[in-house]
């Protein structure tokens, strides 16, 4: 099971390095640019995480995500007339990896002691900072603010989490449904085009 | 007076997040999109200041913030319509909350041990980087540094707080003249369109 | 010896500040805004590696970086005629100021009991995202990932920092051949126009 949720980790760190690489890619960004902007969209959610719950940040305990996210680089260099046809593949691999990004930062949390609705907050931000930052870098408006149900989907997991805790079902189970619940939500909202209403401005 | 001051400081959240979020609907983000501009504009200062002086966001310990801002929220879905009439409101809301921050930043940083002019740094960061980052989510650039004087009336209370404890005056008494003080250095600022000079550029 | 680093130091720290306000006043911020932006610019990579590292940030333990951040934009306003002239220079300061960065992020994080890898990160972002958050704040996308060799002549220095130490080299000369090579090679880049391949995008 350990290697399963590794595996998922390191493939959800893949589809996020991949996911800031095209971006930075369409702006014209050097290899190196496109790079730091994959690490940080792979990195980027954990990071904020760790620095607002006081924990080391986990990419500097492992190079593992340095790494990866090189690869992503070495990918996008070598396959780039394949990767719009991969565009599905990446899709699926994002979405595995936002699941288990929202498991892993909801249990950081309670494990350091802070009450369930940070742990919910930290899962969120864990998901969806990292998407947030690389549109900044790029100097686009956030996307996950105005596109699908991305950062919701965080909270939905959140909540599944929770419940499943009152259940008394065990930690695993727990995680289980909960990456899944993300993973379902995520399908769900893209097929069907599902997104939160637009909030008309006054002006 | 702790109620009077609780008071303000959730009148001072609700109005930041306010302007969050009417800057986010004017953008097209999604409810929930807007929602996180909300927060991030009334809990990013403070969120800063608590990571530069290491120690526990302020939001992460009380729920308050957070539910506040989901009232903003909710405030600007139902009231759409009067929320432009209301600007005086959300103005005064939103200068006395300022004066609270920049208050309650240089009261936590000193009791951290800090000397002075940091504390007044902190006073500053915690009043202003929040609509800071507000301004970088909807990319624009931030307003804070090109119109009125906002940031700087941080750093005028900052010092009026310095010379009441050199004066010998008690902690109620420097926290509010140094309220007061920010909040009339802004309404002066606005009524009289007093804005710091423009730095004309060498290109 | 000492005396040369810390000359060295508030001169980089200048030469970055003096960038930071230039690019803010293309921008029309007023003096205030211009200020924020220079001391940003001058303090951010190292701010964010402190963070990362769990450390105090530097520049809350003496004044000086913002009493030199404050110089520099006097020296802006008072020889606004001659700064562009003055480019050559600020481009030396800033290249010394580079080296010297990359050093100081270097032997901060080692001292820390951090591994040599996440030693090399930590003077890269030292080098090179105090200018990454200049260009946040200013609304463009990050120049540094865009233009020149510059970020990737920290990764450089980091390495030629390794390879000294794994020679036997003493502390102060392993210091000195990494500034010297952080220079060396932006004189270099910036004078043969060298720069990382721009990654081509798919769209």
């Amino acid at each position: 099971m350990i290697d399963f949720v590794t595996f998922c980790n390191y493939a959800g760190t893949f589809a996020f390095a991949i996911s800031g690489i095209r971006l930075a890619s369409a702006k014209q960004f050097d290899w190196f640019g496109a790079y730091v902007v994959g690490v940080v969209t792979a990195v980027g959610g954990g990071t904020i995480r760790d620095i607002l719950i006081n924990a080391t940040p986990f990419w500097m305990e492992e190079a593992a995500y340095l790494i990866v996210s090189g690869l992503a680089l070495l990918f996008v260099l070598i396959f780039r007339k394949y990767v719009i046809r991969l565009h599905n593949t990446f899709f699926i691999f994002d979405a595995i990896g936002l699941g288990l990004f929202v498991v892993v930062g909801i249990d950081k949390t309670l494990a350091l002691g802070f009450p369930m609705w940070v742990a919910i907050v930290m899962g969120t931000i864990t998901g969806s900072f990292g998407g947030m930052i690389r549109d900044i870098l790029i100097n686009e408006e956030p996307l996950i603010f105005r596109k699908d149900i991305y950062a919701l989907t965080c909270v939905l997991g959140g909540i599944v989490y929770y419940i499943c805790m009152r259940l008394g079902s065990t930690a695993m189970l727990t995680q289980l449904v909960t990456a899944v619940s993300v993973l379902a939500a995520r399908l769900i909202a893209v097929k069907y085009h599902l997104s939160v209403p637009v909030l008309k401005g006054d002006e």
